[in-house]
């Protein structure tokens, strides 16, 4: 199917002075992700694993950065194909269900990932049991020394986002992730409703199109950072991460245990660093 | 227990300068919900339902909050218990983990909240299903006439929010959701470092410990508007949703659905109205 390009939608508002006009709202429609495998006795299963309310577009490179961020796929051998299916919803003509064909090999054929995934989405109960269950899926390789900005590369980055995130300027609400290379060069930008699904497209993407490698590139974030954002991008190996607002307590805990830089309050003049310095340069 | 009041932690941070400084995080960490209750054959049953990354505080609030807007109690005599277990998390000595014990009749007995929670959660598979997936839920009642407010006192709201959210001044890494008279007084604020979790904290400590009735209040939303909060704020029946920042497609659609009046960002000079314009006054 044609892949949706539109991220915004016109509707009539009206100002204080009861003036109307016409504003661009983003677009914010579900997803229902499925997964299809033969179980170890080669009997078909499939399953809807989730529903994620996003921003159209991107949906196939959201539903496999999904997957991998899961740990449900580890690279794209595991994925033997990846369809839409369901009604065209009206107005968009969309649709809003995606199914991914999994490789039938050992270490697929033998998991429930409905159960799994319900149970160990996103955390254990306690901060340190989160890090542990992370650890359990996929020990992220962040080298030392494979990434390094310069200080003055990386103060530019907000203002290189905001030329990228055509979409924000439109609407004002979408949440952008970009990836960038030890120039201060952002190389793709992926926008959503949601800042999980805008790295999840990020990195989804990376897998499906790209000859890119991520261990030696950063990733920016539009807003605040919380736990979720750091695990996913752990989960891709990424060594450095800068948002230009807040981190949370547990995102912090979690680029301290897995030696990610991790930069908060990012703007022209000021930012701080919650761990590892060594990865900025004057 | 002692309920957990600080909402941030001080974490060393470096600035571009290499200079050592301290930096208020606010505190991410989960919070695992279990439900307790007796089957229709008077057999008790407890599972966990749903695990949240919040800041911790007025945890209960939110527990019975998130049950409230899932459709799962629909008052306090729902509610047999509140009480939290699990070991106590370092550094902070909190516990993660709750229980919420259902009050045994019909009504919940017969459901497996897990099965219901995990296909129901959030929406069907379009716009459109959402909706009526909400109808079935809830059939919000919306009064024409129960909320009004004058044009002057909505836009002074965003001010008078920012002096009640202390937290956010310290550490910029929380959502803040007000509940607003008629008169523009903010009566109640709730921060989370999740909005779904700051919505769910307010409606659960209205139903948890005050007389204070929300068909004639509005809400008001420090960031954007998306499906998730125009949902939750639907299933208490509150006529009037503000937010400073932009709302999504989908927050719009529901609105209109259920004759909310929506407001968009909201600023002392300018603001936008999706819906129901009548609502406020010069």
């Amino acid at each position: 199917m044609l892949e949706h390009k539109t991220k915004h939608t016109d509707v009539q508002v009206f100002g204080p002075d009861e003036d109307l006009k016409t504003d661009a709202v983003t677009l914010e429609e579900p997803l229902e992700i499925w997964i299809a495998y033969k179980d170890k006795d080669g009997k078909p299963v499939e399953y809807s694993l989730s529903i994620t309310m996003r921003t159209p577009g991107d949906d196939e490179a959201l539903a496999v950065g999904f997957l991998y961020t899961e740990g449900i796929v580890s690279d794209l051998d595991d994925i033997e194909n990846v369809e839409f299916f369901g009604p065209f919803t009206e107005p968009l003509m969309i649709q809003n269900q995606i199914k991914i064909y999994l490789n039938s090999h050992e270490r697929i054929a033998e998991k429930n990932y409905q159960r799994y995934f319900y149970s160990n989405s996103s955390c254990g109960v306690c901060g340190k049991s989160s890090i542990k269950a992370l650890e359990l899926l996929h020990q992220p390789e962040i080298e030392e020394n494979s990434f390094r900005i310069h200080d003055r590369d990386l103060r530019q980055l907000p203002g290189r986002l905001r030329v990228t995130q055509t979409e924000f300027d439109r609407t004002g609400g979408l949440h952008g992730v970009a990836l960038v290379n030890q120039e201060g060069e952002i190389l793709l930008t992926m926008e959503d409703v949601g800042r999980h699904n805008a790295l999840d497209k990020l990195i989804g993407s990376l897998l499906l199109n790209s000859s890119l490698k991520v261990k030696n590139k950063m990733v920016l974030v539009s807003g605040r950072v919380s736990f979720e954002l750091v695990q996913k991008a752990l989960m891709a190996d990424i060594p450095f991460m800068a948002a230009i607002s807040a981190p949370s307590s547990a995102a912090v805990d979690l680029a301290k245990a897995f030696d990610m830089t991790l930069v908060g309050f990012l703007g022209n003049n000021e930012y701080n660093i919650y761990n590892k310095a060594h990865r900025i340069f004057t």
